[in-house]
């Protein structure tokens, strides 16, 4: 029997579970393939893309813009908002708009064309969650910004990029749909209860366990228990923390370490199907946000519809986060 | 240089046009291929399908169950709600949950597999959209029911389902949240201007006009300001009334009308490409929403990413609704 679970932090009623059995085999999406032409992203082709605005070079000595790095963000060349010039807030008529502003980065995830996150080396990994913070901390000193997402999409999404493995970095001076969401809900929650609603989903989740795909040191990995889609994994620190930008050395690299744990047994069960991922710290600028605690969220990207794609608008998850998770702490070492 | 648009109707900032031109040959999307077995929506399988709740038999005398029908109603036999027993909403720890129950009904939209709803008579469209009205009538007798949406959905998410032309009607006991959004703004809308939202956009559209594809009697159809993905088209009731239920007979014939032509003007703009659609009628049994204003939403599934595809929960549509709305009044008869 289907049942209907609200998530707490987004507020969504969800439908979990449906009549017929689901199975990881049937929801493995074969990501589209690899483009073979020469791509922008690769190492020794730094000069094709933008000057980079950040880049990690173990080695110590390379030049900036040259090779030699294992992590390095530029500008999106075919950027969705651009970071030159002022928002001028009008209206017109009834509707409201402002100048396309932001700043949208790649971030390059390897030198290699054919790697994959989930494959890197842990210092690696923890390069990638390094330069979100050192972007998203300078970033939002911009006073026309209000928040920043760093996220991964899809191989679909993706289409018009290059295939090579890359996060993204939006920064936009209103808050996107997402996030508000959680937002207003997190600080509905904190009037009421005067606590923290992720800290009481952590409390609740470690007690009974049976969702939890991961519990170290800093981060726990849990199904969420409202899942809008199979699979779907959030990283939480144990720390209220608001901003993701706050985080200390060993949280780094603790989150890291799941992080890539995750990813590995979501390769293991679901094998190449795409896995997309958000980053969601508070946003800045507007209002106290101190309710609000950091999270990462992991959507692989399977065959079963979403809630947009489904076209009712109401979000059905056939799997229950209670077996996804049991198979995903079951696929450990798998990989 | 991209804009950042707020819709008036879900509250949500839009990244409208790139800086990249966007061409409608790009975004087209070839449906995946038709299935060739047995098919239990068409005619002369009825009895492969629970027995239908509704069906137009425009001979007269056929039999339930039978052959003759042009339109049918049959109950989803792999529904994601079910509709028997009670919601029993209790909570667990923090979390909310109830069971799910709810209905969710097939609207068959024509006895011959490879029709397309672009290409029905006109009869044939009129009783499609009888059919929702009337289910949607007797749905929202029901009192666990809090909303009704019909839908149609794209032939990726219906996967699972038949390649028959057909729509979805799903009944819920909480409102859907695209639903409950566009509730939430326009109540803000009317609690501050004391007139109804969408009337205000209709009399602004008609005025600027650069945004209508098509003007009709009862019926207006527009690309709308912010538009979240290219091509997207409202159709919008010039009377203001909240629920779709209590149109008239020249407002149902004015309705099939239009959406036939924007339908045929989609196909000849984006050939083939899926095009799913959803129906906004006020939900019952929970406060007034005499402010709420019924309208039909279309959204072609082109090859732009929609907001949750992106990955950064910011919708973005390269192609601003003024290009989209011309190309589509330039499309008439090439169907």
């Amino acid at each position: 029997m289907p049942e209907l679970r609200k998530d707490p932090v987004t507020g969504l009623w969800v439908i979990v579970g449906t009549e017929r059995p689901c199975l990881a085999d049937d929801l493995r999406v074969e990501p589209p393939p690899a483009d073979d032409g020469p791509c922008p992203l690769c190492a020794g082709h730094e000069h094709e893309s933008p000057p980079e605005v950040l880049a990690y070079r173990p080695g110590g000595d390379g030049a900036a813009n040259g090779p030699g790095w294992r992590v390095r963000v530029v500008p999106n060349k075919f950027a969705a908002l651009r970071v030159e010039g002022d928002l001028e807030r009008r209206g017109h008529g009834l509707y409201d708009l402002m100048n396309g502003v932001g700043a949208h980065e790649l971030v390059v995830e390897s030198p290699r064309h054919d790697d994959d996150l989930a494959r890197l080396s842990l210092a690696a990994v923890e390069d990638v969650l390094h330069a979100f913070q050192e972007r998203m901390s300078d970033l939002r000193r911009d006073a026309r910004f209000r928040a920043v997402v760093a996220f991964k999409g899809t191989p679909a999404a993706a289409r018009s990029r290059v295939g090579h493995p890359h996060c993204e970095l939006l920064a936009t001076p209103t808050i996107p749909p997402d996030l508000q969401r959680e937002l207003m809900h997190a600080r509905s929650y904190f009037e009421y209860r005067e606590r923290c609603l992720f800290c009481d989903i952590l409390s609740q989740e470690l007690d009974e366990g049976v969702r939890i795909v991961v519990d170290s040191e800093h981060t726990v990995a849990l199904a969420p228990f409202a899942s809008q889609a199979p699979f779907a994994v959030w990283l939480l620190p144990r720390r209220h923390l608001p901003g993701y930008e706050q985080i200390h050395l060993a949280e780094r690299r603790d989150l890291a370490r799941v992080l890539r744990t995750v990813l590995q047994r979501l390769r293991a069960t679901l094998a190449r199907t795409p896995i997309a991922f958000a980053l969601h710290s508070a946003p800045f600028g507007a209002g106290d946000v101190s309710h609000f605690h950091w999270h990462l969220e992991i959507v692989p990207r399977t065959t079963a519809p979403d809630h947009t794609a489904d076209g009712s608008g109401f979000p059905v998850n056939p799997l229950p986060p209670e077996d996804a998770a049991q198979m995903l702490r079951a696929a450990d070492g798998k990989s």
